[in-house]
């Protein structure tokens, strides 16, 4: 078979662009309503999407003023869309520096048994002050030490998701034996940030355990990508930086031994799609035009690590800027921020409004073609393996993906008319792992 | 209107009696059937009762050849369980030793608005060296200590529920204002235990916030229930012993300035029914045969602070055991224990088999009028504000509780015929909460 496509539907509120509340067909109470979400879940499985997926961070935001500011719990959330849907994956945003490992290992693990399978967690490690600060914390940990517990964390994770034989319930009622407790293997860790003594009270799934998704692109994040992940959701704004991307990091899979085939790379996209090119670009205008950017202006400025005084709306970023690698935050972030402010000689208000629309990630205004021929170039170009859709507005943004430009590509041959599988690591396409403890005996 | 009775289904795997599982009639892996659950739910919601209800501890409980040991994590399964039904209240333990209180008010916070204000968290401390050697320690915190840090961890998550206004939503497209700032409240909680800044990124529910369950009966557990708790669950084997625990946290309860009236006392009980008081016995002591003792042994030692050795299967407890201020385990249990191993002259594999039907609750045995007669004894004896319903085995025992004994309460104008209201807070008859900090203001 050739090679397919992989569709993740990014699903944020009541859309990616953080004016999309403003319209007047959104509904801005959505960001808490379950029926959205489940609609939202349902519209993208009927597309034969991969998978929904969730991001997440444990803080309120942004000013409340600013756009709609709730945000379910993830794995709470995926649960409810589980019990919705009956194929699509379901992956959820938490962060290694804010849990427990025996919490957050069986959390996962529950919700994967629940859906059949269909977990997968976005491993991330939190940028921020604010996060920080509501976990006992008076300053964020640095960059590498929480690259650093996150590999301990997610060691540690799957010690507890193959604690289980996969053979290890018996079920046998004659003789009053339920499981074999020889087949129970405690992982008795003791490492750096955690020791973690006994077995987990969940078996495996039907995949074995949740896939592992990342999302970091600086050097810690692509050295932990290349050493755990099996998709990486990535932000980039032209071809050549996605291509050089997309090579770096299989050629780092590679060096750790792994088959490269086995991690797939996503970047993001906003599709902005009109029946002709001129009514896309005037919807991307809209929305653009409903921005406040004394909202966004905070934001930046701490992403670039200088003063809100030290930016002014209507001229180009100052020529003077932190370095990334002083940087404790979001690094990869802010290193595309300013390429791309520098690059197209932008003023901070009209990179106030490309962040508004995407945050940093590909927006694309065109017919529906012209999203799946820029779907196409990239993933023939070596540039992705698919793409995590970030709809601008929700719902309709998804069903517009859904209803006209997945039919242009199935239609190419480039992406799956129905599921052949159950589980999240079968839409794509990797194997089960075998349980570490099972092979060593 | 007069008092009416309050009912909860507490669901565990397969049923209460540890050997459930061995019977014909049940499925051994519906621990982690998450249909096996939503049917559950549905019968009790049939039964209109106030809640269902999940224990939890983050640990594998025991050796896994005795029982069904898989435990999906509550707050996970209550997810699901709140999109099979519409009504009934969904109350899930989790501890305040092992979590995080912004992840877990966050967490809580969503069920509740995913299900529409049916929450109920059910708080413990977690007793057992097992789970604190999952959670980096290498020893059990001290009892006192334990419920110091959770007091505190209430009061963060009171704040953390509080931290927006019910007004604070604006949703003004016209002005671009979505939400209103000066109606978000950040807890700058600094204690002893935690320092938790920010607001959550959850607003408050429709009823308020989740209801605050609590279960432990030892002197902290009690003096906590009284300041804090809006349903106790507890466990009683003697109506004497029940007033005595009754009017007790009602005083207390008062004493902190409380409504008594606002803490529901609901001690636990397993109902084996059948349609002859002969049957009822019978099927009871099926039950009982098919207890393998060798595995509740060690369980038993660790209650009570003995070795194994100190304990012979058919003599009767040891004269000489430690006492219960020694203990850093689950106090009240092991008094329990002791006192009705004492007050039976029991052996030790008697006891086994009381514990194995109902872990300490009163197992009663009779027909469905006979369950019905004990009920309202308790609740107008001062015993009881209502039950906590452990089914032997499921779903077969609580079919039988919802379609037998609940139309003899409701007959008798004990128990509601209908839902009054939507929420868990509704159902139980507890005011919703107003806002500390808008109160404040």
């Amino acid at each position: 078979m050739s090679r397919l496509l992989h569709l993740n539907a990014f699903l944020m509120s009541v859309g990616h662009h953080e004016a999309a509340w403003r319209l007047p067909e959104t509904d801005p109470y959505a960001d808490l309503d379950v029926e959205h979400f489940k609609n939202l879940a349902r519209i993208a499985e009927r597309g034969k999407l991969d998978s929904v997926f969730l991001a997440d961070g444990p803080v309120l935001w942004d000013q409340v003023g600013r756009r709609p500011s709730g945000a379910l719990e993830p794995t709470v959330l995926l649960t409810a869309l589980a019990g919705a849907t009956t194929r699509i994956g379901l992956i959820a945003t938490a962060s290694t520096t804010y849990n427990e490992p025996y919490n957050l290992a069986r959390r996962f693990a529950s919700l994967d048994i629940v859906s059949g399978g269909r977990a997968g967690w976005n491993i991330v490690t939190t940028a921020g002050l604010d996060a920080a600060r509501n976990f006992n914390l008076d300053h964020l940990p640095a960059h590498k030490e929480r690259y650093e517990r996150a590999a301990e964390f997610v060691d540690v994770s799957l010690k507890l998701w193959d604690s289980w034989g996969d053979d290890a319930v018996l079920a046998d009622k004659e003789n009053g034996v339920w499981g074999d407790d020889s087949k129970i293997y405690p992982p008795a860790h003791e490492g750096r940030f955690y020791k973690v003594a006994g077995a987990l009270n969940v078996p495996r799934s039907a995949q074995g355990h949740p896939v592992l998704v990342q999302a970091g692109s600086s050097e810690n994040g692509r050295d932990f990508a290349a050493r755990y992940a099996e998709a990486v959701f990535t932000a980039h704004q032209t071809l050549a930086d996605a291509q050089e991307f997309y090579a770096d990091l299989k050629r780092r899979t590679a060096a750790y031994g792994r088959d490269p085939e086995h991690l797939k790379i996503l970047p993001g996209i906003v599709p902005v799609i009109g029946s002709s090119p001129a009514e896309a670009r005037a919807k991307a205008a809209e929305l653009d035009a409903l921005i406040k950017p004394e909202y966004a202006l905070p934001q930046l400025a701490g992403l670039l690590g200088v003063s809100v005084d030290d930016l002014l709306l209507d001229r180009p970023l100052p020529a003077d800027l932190p370095a990334e690698d002083v940087l404790e935050g979001a690094r990869s972030r802010r290193t595309l921020v300013v390429n791309l402010g520098r690059r197209e000689n932008l003023t901070v208000r009209e990179i106030i409004a490309r962040l508004g629309g995407g945050r940093g990630h590909l927006t694309f205004a065109g017919t529906a073609g012209q999203v799946a021929d820029a779907i196409q170039e990239w993933f023939e170009a070596g540039a992705a393996d698919g793409f995590n859709i970030m709809p601008p507005v929700l719902p309709s943004s998804l069903t517009d993906f859904v209803d006209q430009v997945v039919p242009i590509l199935q239609g190419r041959g480039l992406f799956r008319t129905e599921y052949a599988g159950r589980t999240l690591r079968e839409h794509y396409g990797l194997p089960r792992p075998a349980n570490r403890n099972a092979v060593l005996v």
